[in-house]
């Protein structure tokens, strides 16, 4: 038996720690715990969806559907785009990824992530072979060095990843920045979509003009299905073919088929969601924008990054503090890119967040 | 853009027709359509799921559990291993299948499947460059020519899948096989125990022994949860771990991991669908017998595989005209090691079962 290489190169990975975990070590009820840690939808799913799914439950002893036709027509719908453009995942955005490697990565060719970005894409990429190529965010002006990118480029890339709004840093990428990528290669240029309904500016018309741009989404956000892990890419036909030859058939469940259906047809669910977001984001960047000691960066999307350095606090120890009295925050310290004393802030309900403000301001007083 | 010559190389998926498609077709109620095609549990999922999975409906825009130790604690019961030695997939054993290929395949490493077999293991094995090398089913004794599978092993294996009952098959390989090739070879040997409930039979005794065995299986099957895409695997801790460094973090949904807990603490449920199966089996297997122009095989699984070449149809003709009467079974024609004069009939119900024989005896007379 012999494990590959870069199997055994690779860190085990440590999973975050359940609710019912912190719960018992912090002496806290569950239900007082406030998660403002995963970016998620904090007003729960669409009233849609729970009705679809009880309508399945006795079925889920049957495969699901193979072809997602419907649920293909409503993506197109919702991004205008046609469904020969649009290919399913059914984990989330991760297998979306997982996806991109298996038609483009030999071992030995190079992927370039501008940091700190999502960590997940290194984490997919790496089993491949592929290394990872960093470009840079400048976070004194908070933007995309987009130069860093173009100087990354070499014969090896295969593909680039742009994350707009980019996790963490909450910042858009302008158009034009993707378009000099997309003309200065012909690799695979990934436009992570993932939060783009709280920044309301999208990228899809691309698609029309250049051949390897790939926008990538997920539902996991601000359409409140982390839960069921669906996600979806949108390119030109030639390339969501060559996809669908190596994806995996029956990856999306039932369950999520139907919540993924029924959530796009809840126009109201969605706009109220969006704009919720927008008010909870702006609400946090202005509560948190008066404690002087914290650097809280603008964002588009519905999280905000937080520079706590001069709080006095490491990230993990404020994550901490915060952390006993029940408030989930990001600890920024494993992105790459970023020093220990950086934290993420999802955006919460109003009452979360004052909850959040309250007791944050009572740890840096 | 450059595609890998990998995938170039994959023909393109043909998915399944779904049955509003085939209802469409022949004029059929979707409901009266007899899915005997898929090798379900046709009497649906456990009554304990549903109430389990209505209880978290309005959680799901959260993500999933990552750790899953509750549910691992489950399977280390029904499976009688140690909780360390378990590893949970998301997309039924279908990611299990992708992990094993991401830990030890690297490009021209060749992997052995006696066919006819399931073909999904070199769907999913392909993209990662492995060569599939053929070992063979004795289709004449229904047993496995074990010397094929030996006399394959070369430097360049990395896995042997053996599947047992075997899919189409539905044959035991007798345990003293299984160690003859642990014994030959230290790469891994993938013993593929998806139907084993129906046998009564089992080779996890073999993980103590052999640190090379893997024990693959689902829960799409007599669980009764093919919706759901559960599926899990059992080995030495060892190997465990380094499956788990390249295992999606999230990709079991929240309403999978409950359906998954709860079925496995329904033992009426499982040991119902076991003793209703093995009934279905054996009722099909004595009616199908009565056919004179049927080579129809012994089965220890819950489908039946049926040779046709003395009726004077092919395997597309006559699942053909099944289908026009609303009966769905597996056309065998694209099974590697089968010509086309073969069909598999997956358990029905009785009624069901009682209709299909009905049926094929018009169709035969």
């Amino acid at each position: 038996m012999k494990i590959r290489k870069a199997v055994k190169e690779l860190d085990p990975y440590v999973p975050g720690r359940s609710q019912d975990e912190i719960a018992e070590e912090f002496h806290l009820k569950k239900e007082d715990i406030i998660k403002l840690g995963s970016n998620e939808n904090p007003w729960g799913p669409s009233k849609k969806v729970a009705a679809a799914i009880q309508k399945e439950l006795n079925a889920i002893n049957r495969y699901p559907e193979s072809d997602l036709f419907e649920l293909k027509k409503e993506i197109a719908n919702y991004s205008c785009v046609a469904t020969d453009e649009i290919i399913v995942g059914g984990d989330g955005a991760d297998e979306i990824i997982d996806i991109l490697a298996k038609v483009f990565i030999e071992p030995g060719d190079e992927f370039i992530v501008p940091l700190p970005s999502y960590m997940y894409y290194e984490f997919l990429f790496k089993p491949y072979g592929a290394v990872p190529v960093y470009g840079k965010w400048d976070l004194d002006e908070n933007k995309l060095d987009i130069d860093s990118v173009l100087d990354a480029i070499t014969e090896k890339t295969k593909v680039i990843f742009l994350c707009s709004p980019n996790n963490p840093t909450g910042t858009l990428i302008p158009q034009e920045d993707i378009i000099k990528v997309l003309e200065a290669t012909d690799t695979v240029v990934v436009v992570d979509e993932a939060y783009f309904e709280y920044s309301k500016v999208n990228n899809v018309n691309l698609i029309n003009s250049y051949p390897n741009v790939f926008i990538m989404r997920t539902m996991s956000k601000v359409l409140g299905l982390a839960g069921m892990r669906i996600g979806y890419g949108l390119a030109n036909a030639e390339m969501i073919e060559y996809m669908h030859r190596i994806k995996p058939v029956f990856s999306l469940t039932k369950l999520s088929y139907v919540a993924a259906l029924n959530t796009l047809k809840d126009k109201n669910y969605i706009n109220e969601s969006i704009e919720k977001g927008i008010e909870s984001r702006e609400f946090l960047f202005n509560e948190l924008s008066k404690i002087k000691s914290l650097n809280v960066f603008k964002s588009h999307s519905n999280y905000i990054l937080v520079g706590i350095e001069k709080t006095g606090f490491k990230a993990s120890k404020l994550s901490k503090e915060l952390l006993k009295k029940g408030i989930i925050v990001r600890d920024c310290t494993s992105f790459k890119g970023l020093d220990e004393y950086w934290i993420r802030v999802s955006i919460g309900t109003m009452e979360e967040n004052k909850k959040f403000i309250s007791i944050i301001n009572t740890i840096l007083k």
